[in-house]
């Protein structure tokens, strides 16, 4: 009997996952009844992103896994009526775009490429920027996709602290973990990366105090989470110069509002959570061979911990 | 007795270079007594870089070495009452720096950076760029510079081509050379680097024919020299859309005249040549490192071969 699979995200999203999903089921020779209506004591499985319409999981008594479509699963994990094995995104194409999106905006601010970009007027002024080698840089969060950009940087010269609430182990990058840690991995870096989980522990981690620890004149650059950042005490620190720069590309509410003060802000720029993102093809192949393997026997792959929430 | 070492070179160096040249030999234990004057038959060593000031090398009959400034002898090993041994410079650094800025351009292209830098109206947008890896790139030049620029680029995902004129093989880069390899190499290419000397064979390698065979809205992006570009071939390029943007760095001639199209062209970002640069502070530790191995009767280090001319 086919396994039913119920698709719980909004339309635009079933617009373009329904045929990957279809095809990627095929490929693995899975017999799959994917729909978005399922009753739910006969779903066997669910691929979610957050939206409106699903917010009690507790009648889905048969689903044995939860295949969340975003790697972020804050929006999901602290939902009480879910007891079922939660799966997060873990995508290469997402990690290749995130590490391309970081590497590209750590390059642009190293090498002060919007003086020139925005200042056309003839002046010739031949300041060469500093070696990627006398520019500390800070990762925070070494997730997948902050493990991933920690190391690219590293490659290209830069010195390299990353930090995560637990203790881990990265080649090339010199590791930090815990409140201490985090204090030490700030001070003096130059260029600071966010890419935390959004947890209650991670909220406004960039404050008033810990944007001081960094070296002055350091640039910001968040593709992580919107709350990571306490947006007031960001804009004071661009405002007396502790911050010369932050590029965000995510916002507690987005799209962020037209009269937000980061648009209009000339040290911050502002990109439409664009960083990284799911790619239907291989984010469907990838959901689909988790599934597979489940049924197999295999364990599920990349288990969400409910106990530190990612 | 202190080492009587002449500094030839133009005025603007000697300002970068005297005092890390007179910290590298405090550091290294050398006696030296640096000077732009010594009588030519008292002089131990001459540092020198291309300019008016010294053509005649025969009156320095006890010079024991020459340490250029500079990577490029082409402008000295070709002066005949030159007898002394000749070291070129080689220096990491400049590789560092080169890597850097074109790995900055080439992200800030990739990704369409300026459209965020020079718009942040509010508009919400997400239009998520492509991945690197369907983003072919070829590197015009396999010296030491193309090479490094090359490989980094592999190594950030891109498919790279790579062209010289004579055979060459770099790992991770498909090589092509000759003209028939020069229209391969450049066929469908979304971003062209170029990386060649300029000598007669390569003046205007980027011509309308040239410029024709890329994919229609690629990107230019010339650290190299001016030369290699034929300027109003790529200005019509660029006003047709076959050229999306170009970044230049070197041009014809330089600083470029305030009345240059480029200057006020919005598909153009000019740099002023800094892309990369020989640096004072580790240049003059490289020549001071070679000469106290010299003096120890250690071999010179990156001696000039006069026969090939390098």
């Amino acid at each position: 009997m086919a396994l039913r699979v119920l698709f719980a995200a909004r339309d635009a999203l079933w617009s373009e996952y329904e045929s990957p999903l279809t095809a990627a089921f095929a490929d693995l020779g899975l017999d799959v009844d994917l729909a978005r209506d399922h009753a739910p004591d006969v779903t066997d499985y669910i691929i979610y992103a957050p939206h409106d319409g699903l917010e009690d999981f507790s009648p889905y008594v048969n689903c044995k896994a939860i295949f969340s479509l975003w790697a972020g699963v804050e929006r999901i994990v602290t939902n009480r009526t879910l007891t079922q094995p939660l799966a997060k995104m873990v995508n290469p194409d997402l990690t290749a775009g995130m590490v391309e999106w970081v590497t590209g905006h750590v390059m642009r601010h190293h090498l002060g490429m919007d003086r020139h970009i925005l200042d056309q007027s003839g002046t010739w002024d031949p300041v060469v920027p500093p070696l990627a080698q006398d520019r500390p840089v800070v990762v925070l969060g070494l997730g997948t996709l902050g493990i991933a950009c920690a190391q690219t940087l590293a490659r290209l010269g830069f010195p390299v602290r990353g930090w995560s609430r637990r203790t881990k182990s990265v080649d090339g990058v010199v590791c930090y973990s815990g409140d201490k840690g985090l204090r030490i991995a700030l001070e003096g870096a130059e260029i600071a990366v966010l890419l935390l989980p959004d947890t209650p522990g991670t909220t406004n981690i960039l404050n008033t105090e810990t944007l001081g620890l960094l070296a002055r004149g350091a640039f910001i650059i968040n593709p992580g989470r919107g709350p990571l950042i306490d947006d007031r005490a960001l804009l004071r620190a661009l405002g007396d110069g502790q911050i010369a720069h932050a590029t965000l590309d995510v916002f507690r509410v987005e799209p962020l509002p037209k009269d937000h003060p980061y648009w209009a802000h000339p040290k911050v720029t502002v990109t439409p959570h664009i960083a990284a993102e799911t790619r239907p093809e291989t984010a469907a192949f990838e959901v689909a061979r988790n599934l597979a393997g489940f049924e197999k026997g295999e364990p599920l792959q990349n288990l969400v911990d409910r106990s530190v929430g990612y």
